[in-house]
Parts: C-alpha cells; sequence; structure tokens
C-alpha cells in the first residue's frame, strides 16, 4: 500500500536528530580542519580593517595569480545572495534588467534581493538552467524602447542550480555574444569548487576569469565558515565597489576572516582537493543510484544529483536520510536531490546504497 | 509576391503625416470638447492646493456615490504607471511580491516600475491576460519560506491587455479566494470606461468595487488631458496614501486639474458614454473584419481587437494606417492590434474595411 | 493684550471661504487664459504619445533657441518633485550623494523623495538658501572614503526657498568649482521666471543653461496648468532618460499637454511676462509693507516676501488674507511669508497694505 | 618647531609596521581565544542551515534568558551597518524616517545604508551623541503633513559615538516619550559590552531591553570574529524578519558560525568580562592623561576616549602609535580619539603614557 509523501521543497525546521546523514546542501557542516587551524594560526596581531588587512591582500594576490590576470580586483564578502545583489547593483543602472534561467538562484532563492534593489530579472525557461545566445537574443528582441526594462547583465552559474556545467565552448559563445551586444557576463560561483574539479569539465578557472566580466569563487560550500569572493576582471566596475558593500552592509570589520580563509584555501591546493571530495562521493552515489537500476532527470555531473525514484523508495528513504523532492515525475515517481560536499564520509554514501537497496519498492 | 514585413510592437517614432488614422492606441487625441470646457469654466479663482480643493473634493464624492462607498479614498493622479507603482509601494512590505499575468501591464510596459520600488512580480502564464484562483494558488504553494518573496498582492486589469474581462462570478471567486489568503485584490482600471460599457459586460462599477480593495479609474484612454482616480475600499489602506504620492512626485500642486475633469466625466455620465463610443467603433470595425472572412486571436469584447491577417494585408494596411502587429501566427500570417478610442470617427473605421477588402491579398 | 498666535506652516485644510485673498502661494490660480486657449487650439487630431508629439518637439525647439544649445535635450514633466526625482536618479550612482542647502525643497519639502530613490542629501546649513564654494568644499572634505556618501552632485535652486537670487559671478564660481571637483551642478527652476524678471537680476537664462549641467523651467508656479521643462546640457546624461520617466511614472500617455503649454508660453515671451507680473504685485506689496514701517527677514528680490510682524497685526491679517507664519522672530514678532502671483489682483495688494495699516497693533 | 599635522579621520590604508599599537578601533585584533576554541569544539556534524541550527537556539535562549523576555527573538547577523539597516528596513514604511543624532554612525559612517533603503534620517545636533525628548519633540513639530517625511523611529547608541552612555533615567525618559508618540525606540549596540561594563553605567542589560522596542548586542568589537545579535522584544516586528535578513543578503547559510560564538559569550559571562577589560585599560589611559595635565572634550567613560592634546604632542604620538585626530580644538590643539579593545595589552597603555610625557610639547 502506497504512503503519503510529503512533497517539500521548503527548508524543513525540524529535529534532524533521527537522520544518519543529510544530503540537503554542502552547507550543514562546519569548515575544513585546515581553515579553523589557520584562523587560530593568525589570531595575534592587529591588522587593519575593512578588508584592508594583509591577509585579504594575499589572498588576493593568490587568486590574481591564478587567473593570471593581475590588474583584477578581488572583495570578499559573506554569501552569496549578498556577493549577487552587490554585483548588479554595481553593474546596472536603475532602469537596466539582468537576464537569468527562470530557476537561477537569483530569480527563485534569493527573497527578491535584486528586485529590491531596483532592478528586474528578465526570465529564460531552460532545460538545464543554463543560457545560450539565441534565448538572450530573444530577450533583446522583445526589449526596445522605454516603456520595458533595458537588458544589460547576463547572469550564469558555474555549476548551475541542476548540477549542469559550461562547456568551454558555450562560455566562449555567450562571452562573445555578450561582448557584441554590450552585455556584461557575470558568473556566480558558489559552486565553482565542484564545477572545477568535475570529471567532464573541460573549462578552467583561468579560462572563465577571462570570459566574464566579473565572477564569485564560493567557499562558504566548499569548506569555509563563510565568504565568497568577488573578482572583478572589467577594469570599467573597478573602482567604488568598496562604497557599495558598505552601503550594503557587507563590509566586514575584521575583514582578515576572509582572508585567512581564502589564503588557506589557495595556498597550495585545499580549494579544489575539497571539490573533489565532493564530486567523488556523487561520482559514488550516482554510481550507486545507476547500478539500482534508476535514472537521473539530469546526468550526474557535479555534487547535485538527480535520481528519479517511487515514492515508496522515498518514504523509506526520508526515515534516515534527509533531503529534498525537488519535482514531481509522475507514474509514483518524484525527481530528489541529493547534494555531497566535501565532508561527506564515505560511510554515509554505503549507508544509502544499502537502504535503497533494501526490499522491493514499487 | 510577398513583401517583407517590420514586425514592430515598439512605438515607432516616425512621421505619421501619411497615415489616414491610427488605430495604435486611445491616447493619440486630446481631450473631449466638454473636458476642455470644463477646465475654462472654473479657472477663475484660487483654491487650496495638492488635490485639497473643492473640485477634487466634488469628484471624489461623485464616485464614492457610484459605488456606494462613501468611507473610501479617492485620489487623482496623472497615469497609469504611475497609479500602479503607488498601490503596489503602499500596498506591499519590503519582502512581499505581487502576482500577475505575464502579459500585464506592470510586467512588460512600464520599463520595470515595480521592481524599481523593490519588489518582485510573479509572473502567471496565461491565454488571454487573466488570472484564475488555481493559478494564483500554485504560485502560493511554490513560495513556502523566507529564501522566497511573500506573494501580497494580486494585480488585475479590466480590461485586460488582450481585451478580456473579468465576468462577474470570476471576480468573485478571486476576491473570495485572495480574502481566504490574505491576499490583496488591485485592478488596474486603465481602461474601466470600455470594461463597464462593454456589450457582453456583467459586471458593474458598484460590484467590482466591493470586490477589491484597490482600483483606479482611467481617465488618460477615455478622454481627460490626464487623470487616474485611485479608489482605495479597504481602509486599512486609506491612511498616509498621500505621503506615498508626495514621495514618487505624484502630489500635483494643481490638483484642481484632476478635480475639474473627474467632475465633469462623472457629473451626467459622460465618462461610460465616452466608453461607450470607443466599443461602438470596435464592434463595427470587428464586423466588417469578421465579414471579410478574418479571424481574431480573442474574440472582440472591448476597444482593443486582435484580428489575424496575412502579411501582405498588413504590409497593404501599414500604407495608410497605424497599428501594433502584436505576434506572429505563423503561416504567412500576423497578429495586429486595433484600438479605437471615444473619438475615433466612424470615417477612419469606413476607410479601414475599405483597404481590408480592396484586392487579393494571399 | 497679546492673543495666541497660531505658528503652522503646514498646509491649513480649511475653508477659505472669508478669505479676501491667499498669499501662500504662487499655484493656487487656474491657468492663464493663454494657456487654456492653446489646448483648445490644439485639441483636434491625432499625435503621438509620450511627448514624442509635434508640440513637444516645438516646445523643445523654443528654448533650445532661447539658451542656443541645440543639442541639449529637453524633457516635460509634471511638477517639481518629479523632475528632482527624476534628474537625481539619472545623475547618481547608488553610493554617491547630492549636496543642498538644509532649507532647500529637496530636503525638507519632498517627502523624502530623493532618500526614497536610495540617495543621501549633505545638507549645508545657509542663512539665504544659496551654496558658495567654500561651503561645498568643506562638505567634500569631510567625505573621504567608503564609509561615507561619495557627494556627486551640487543642488541649487533660483529663486531659492528664501526669495534669493543667485548672481552672475556666484553661478559662474560654483559651476568652476564643480567642474573642478567632478562635482554636477544641477538647477531647480520652479521659480525660474521671477528670477530671470526680477529687477536686480543679472543672470539671463541662456548664461544660466551654460553654467549647469541639468536644470529646470518650471511651468506650474508661472501659469501653467502643470508641467517643468527639464533640460539636460550636459550630453553624458542624456541617454536613457527616458527609461527613467516611464519607470518612475513620469512619462505622460497624452505629452501635447506640456507641448502645447511650453508652446504657448514660449512662442513669444508670455512665460517672462507672468513672471514680471508677479514680482511688480510683490515689489508693490514690499513697498507698502516698508512704508508703513516694517522690516524684512531677507530683502524682497522676487515673489516670495518675508516681512517681520508682531504677532496682533498678523493675528489682525489672518481674518482677511492666507499666508504662512514661517518662523518666530522673538520679542512677539514673527516672519511670515507673502507670496504673489503671475494671477494676484493689484486689488489684493491694496486690500493687504490698507489692512495692514488699519490701526494700531502692538 | 611646528610640524604639519595631517588630520584625518578616514580610515588610513597605509603600512602600520612601524606603529608599537593601534588605538584606531576595537576591531583590529582576532576572536578571543575562547571563541576559536568553541568553533573547533563545535565543528563537527551537521546542523540545519540559515541559523536554524542547535547553537543559534542556545545562544538565542541564553540572551533571552539574560532580559528575561522569553517571547523576544533572536536573529544573528554578521556587523553592525548591516543591523542597523535590517532593523530600519523592518521597522518604516517607505515614507517614514527615523530620527539620529548628527554624529550617529547611520549618519556619517555607513555609507548612506539608511538612504539606501529608502529612508530619509532627521538630523539632530548634540553636544554627546545623546538624543532626549525636547529634541526629538521639535523634529515632530517641524514634521506635521505629506510634504514632509514621517519619522517613525528612534535610533540611539548605547555607547554613543562620542563614548558617552544613557542613564537609566534617560532611558527611561525617551521610551515613555517614544511610547506616548508612537514612535519605535532602536539602539545601536555595537559598543554595548563597554556601555554595560563602564564604572558610571547604572543601566542593565535587562533593564534597557525593557525600555526599547529592538537592539542588537554586538559581538565584533567585543572579541568575536564577527556577529550582531538583534533582538526584537516588540512583537509586532517580529514575523517576518527573515525575510528582510534573505533579501539584504544577511542569512549566512552556516548560522551556526554565529550560534557557537554568541553561546560560548554568553554561557558564563566571557561577554561582559570583554568588555571590562576594555574598560580598564582606557581608564588606566585616561587616569596617565589626566595626571599628566591634559583635559578631555567628553569625560572619559567607556572604551572611546578623547583627549585634547597640542599639535606637537600629537605628531610625536603619530610616529609610534595609531590613533584618528578627531577634530581641531583650537589654538594649536585637536583632539584625538583613543579606542581600547578586550585584547589591549597593559603595555600598550604604559608605552603610550611613557611617550606622551617624553619630553615638552608646545
Amino acid at each position: 500500500m502506497k504512503k503519503p509523501i510529503v512533497i517539500n521543497i521548503a527548508h524543513a525546521i525540524k529535529s534532524r536528530l533521527m537522520e544518519k546523514h543529510s544530503f540537503r546542501d554542502d552547507y550543514s557542516e562546519g569548515a575544513h580542519p585546515r581553515i579553523l587551524e589557520a584562523l587560530q594560526r593568525h589570531n595575534d596581531g592587529q591588522t587593519e580593517g575593512y578588508g584592508m588587512d594583509r591577509y585579504c591582500m594575499e589572498a588576493a594576490r593568490l587568486i590574481k595569480e591564478k587567473i593570471r590576470q593581475i590588474d583584477s580586483i578581488v572583495h570578499f564578502v559573506s554569501g552569496g545572495t549578498q556577493a549577487n545583489l552587490l554585483v548588479l547593483s554595481a553593474l546596472l543602472r536603475p532602469y537596466e534588467s539582468v537576464i537569468a534561467a527562470s530557476s537561477a538562484h537569483i530569480a527563485v532563492h534569493e527573497a527578491g534581493s535584486v528586485e529590491a534593489t531596483g532592478h528586474k530579472i528578465n526570465l529564460v525557461e531552460t532545460s538545464d538552467g543554463k543560457l545560450n545566445p539565441m534565448q538572450i537574443d530573444q530577450v533583446l528582441k522583445n526589449h526596445r524602447d522605454e516603456h520595458m526594462v533595458k537588458p544589460r547583465v547576463v547572469f550564469i552559474s558555474q555549476s548551475t542550480e541542476s548540477g549542469t556545467l559550461y562547456r568551454k565552448n558555450e562560455l566562449e559563445k555567450l562571452s562573445i555574444y555578450c561582448k557584441k551586444k554590450g552585455l556584461y557576463l557575470y558568473m556566480d560561483g558558489a559552486r565553482l569548487a565542484v564545477a572545477l574539479t568535475a570529471n567532464t569539465n573541460n573549462l578552467s578557472l583561468l579560462e572563465l576569469a577571462d570570459l566574464v566580466d566579473v565572477f564569485y569563487i564560493g567557499g562558504t560550500k566548499n569548506g569555509a565558515l563563510l565568504g565568497e569572493a568577488i573578482v572583478i576582471t572589467n577594469p570599467y566596475f573597478q573602482n567604488n565597489f568598496r562604497y557599495i558593500m558598505k552601503q550594503k552592509g557587507a563590509l566586514l570589520a575584521k575583514g582578515r576572516l576572509f582572508g585567512i580563509q581564502f589564503m588557506e584555501m589557495f595556498r597550495d591546493g585545499l580549494y579544489f582537493e575539497l571539490g573533489q571530495n565532493a564530486n567523488a562521493r556523487a561520482a559514488e552515489l550516482a554510481e550507486g543510484i545507476r547500478s539500482a537500476g534508476y535514472s537521473f532527470s539530469t546526468p550526474p555531473i557535479s555534487n547535485q544529483i538527480f535520481p528519479i525514484f517511487p515514492h515508496t523508495l522515498i518514504a523509506h528513504l526520508q526515515k534516515k536520510f534527509g533531503f529534498y523532492i525537488w519535482e514531481k515525475a509522475g507514474m509514483g515517481h518524484s525527481i530528489i536531490r541529493l547534494v555531497t560536499s566535501w565532508a561527506t564520509p564515505e560511510s554515509a554514501i554505503r549507508d544509502f546504497i544499502k537502504e535503497m537497496n533494501d526490499g522491493p519498492f514499487k
């Protein structure tokens, strides 16, 4: 007999005491131990406030070295929504808008933060969270005069909300198109670590930095306590960004908190190692699911995977594991989202696969 | 041989010297003669400024009498976009959003004015520009927690951008649904005159005023020089609205300009007479088009009609008449929009029908 | 025995039936007869909407001819608060601010409209409503880094809220200083007509247009039904202004309403004639007051004058005339504001002087 | 011979390698060791995101216990500017304003963040950074109608920007006045720790929580890595605050970072101990300065002190110590600001006093 399935994509605020493991997201854990050690190691001594300290300077230098753009500017902020609203405030004039996939984080899960800065988001329906020039061109064609907003920024994510990636040639085409049309290209890199270290990825940090006007390197979802590094490569937007940061409450007094973490993540490759960990766990999980005969709504590429499960199996798994039911798939099935992180233990993967294979679920 | 068709929904800024008549909109003409006469008649003497004058008082009284809601509040502003942004600013808290058809004027043709006041518009795809409770319910279901905006207002237009009308029972259902869910219902009445006087309309001014929280009575598109009367029936929003008007630059020093016009339009039914005129001309036009064997994308109801014409016919008509090509319809056809007004001469209708019937267009 | 004096600078909303004349403001009357005649004369025929009509084109041409800046751009809007918030939205980036006298209209009497567009006003205390480079320099010196806003626009009024005028050499110095410091200079010309036609004025429309980046020519307070002409001389701000107008609800569908009025006012000097009328009446009033032995808080120059009267006299005059009590002056005296307009009858001046001289008031 | 004195209240971004110690602020140091240890101790395990974790719950419980208001709501955010703009966004309707001392942090040092949320700050000149009912009453009297903003919140700081404190009876009077007038009272507690533990303070945390509608408890300036605890005692504002947090980019994914720190600070009095340390160092410094015969612009009370020094002495001290020159004091003297923190070593105080007493400076 079928049990009722609670379809709930909201953040459940109930006790998780009974759960063996949560695959809800990649920010449920604390910080990587080396991050905390670094904070301890550099805790003494006075530094300049507001991100002008030696640690932020060094972290910025390491990042600029990695992208070989010594003239770019790096600013550290506390989270992705904050990064997005700051960048878009800097890039847009009051009547200008941003084009984004209708599934984009700014369009759905940031509580109207872009609109709260006064700007419209022009939505584009996509199957995989990725934008292409043809779609953007259609938006431009529909916006011709002052009775409508003026699209000016193209917002993309790497990886996307569907766990997919832009291929090198796809980003190149987008970049060329945007330049031709006078649009700015901005990449949300909340999950850039898993994108850069995905098996099938062919787009390096160096390359992408060259193709966009602004992007950010996510720390929160990759082992930091908090922090995203906004990298502004287009010189036109490098001035006065700190004014916008201060005005929006994003300029942290003890900016060293960001500098120390990003210094640690980028001095010897920890950032990439953590991304690899998350991907490796996701790959093991996907392999187990595939072996059990289940399919996916989009091919598993990075640390978010979207298997299609029968409701009976979902109900069974919900007793032991945390995850979001993403969307109904018809015929008694739903798509669920499983997210791994740098900290996901291999045992959690094994447990999940074991439970999934435990008995017939129809 | 087929000629190239320029698909242009933007406001053409070219010379119209060659045109016999423009069916582009209902605000191309000046004011109805009685409006100008009234301005002349009441020009002498000093009055209180900022809408506190005796003419505004009397115009408000006439409107409140018509809707039999003596406790409602009436404010006069200069245009529809202004009315919409003022009302939504008053109704919404910063994190709240407005639900609207994706074809709604606020969603497409107001240059992001709602977003500029900080609010997101939740778009609903419709075939006819009308919203129903089921569609709104789906939006509410998709917005459950603080990671998303909180829908709070339902925005509808009477008539809609497609020239369609809410039936009495449709608006009743919407109103009941909104009350149940704690949503406010706001009606954009830029074209309320043609809605109220359409042949098939069964929803009176008195009835609709009772079913919505706020609405406005459009003057600009119905023979006034300018002016829309915002009517606030929900007592919760009646206080402090003038603060928002002043802050947004909508409080006219010589408010009497509004009062005199609305007094004239509502003292003996001129407002409704002008709506009837526009509808009568549209009906004649629709009849001629139907007789010639052409169909419509939506049934002609009010003063905006949407015939589907072959591109060759469109090209022919464009030489003599102004109108917008609305949307491609496939197979060498497009939908065009024809708008009549209180001032459209019968001769313009005859000329158009004659040209349409002039020779075979395939 | 002294009677109680109600100090009320708010807009009284009581009946004025008993008043012989109101000297409260210059927008209590309707429009100059020639304005209404012109509206009637040009009422027929269809025109392009949203200010792209032939009347707006011609009115703009006349104004550009007067300032001999054929490349400037002219936009018409409905009121002063609207003009100010539009211009400042166009000139300022989110973190930039505007410097203004603490008595400036934008600082006091526009309900926080500038702040509502996101910008701070840096206030400067003045005795006469006028700014000079030294005061502005002090503001710049106090704003050095991203913890504070970045002043970018200097806002001035001609005439000021105190009825005073910038002299030609004063405006030249301000202009030179602003250019040197990368500041934009914006002039609110709500009362430009009385400024340009004041006896002591030595600054022409041609000259001031050359010294500022943007200014507006006020119509509402000089005999129009409504309307202000924003003139943008700095090419950097000429693009995209219509987007901001539309977004803020300032783009009137029947823009011809503005075009016809400004065409009439500028085709043969009516604009200046009406300013002269207001000044002439104010001069007669000032002369009468001076002859009666009373003094002024600032010398009477334009159509706002500020006599210092004993409270007993004020109480006596309030029975017959409308005016605002501006400020207490100590010793049983207060400053009142008397405003004349293009429409003030000479008889009102005579009546006021007669009442003032009627009996001893101590 | 007098050397030139650079008057610079901006944040200097030069090297500090030569400085023995900086007295510029109370956020130059890292975190208190116990904070870092707590982060390490609680680093393992998964928790709910966005501040719904067990650590935030426990930290909130501890704070609510301390103020004995179990129904209040506690939210954690990353900094003071963020706290202020969130609270004011929640408390104000679009046309409402906040009254603050002209020296208030929101008025000067937050880059126009309040205006960027659309609200005006009504400035009150004060000698000591403190507001009283009479001053506020004057603001209310000057704001009577919709041509002006509507003051609604009174913003105060404890301690103020001048290092002064509200006495218990002063806050009681303010609170009573605000309630009577329908104003909300909001206290910025960035430096609440030093206020509560100052020798002369007579206002407890329990008492002040009872007298205001909202306040925040500063962590950044009292030994935390980052973090301020916003406490909402007025039930009217408790709902939906998280929406505003999310929308403004203030909802941290790993909210546990705040919870763990505040839990540690409030479980056994560490928060108060650190405030005492800062005050003790400031008192030693003040005593040394007083003994050397120098006076202060405001009496030294908490961890910010404002001695008046001759420019020659200032130049001498600048070679060894970091501090801001606050204001010129005339006669070759200036006021400087010296700030101590929980981490200021006693040796730094001794060094400073020694240098100050080193030779005659005239």
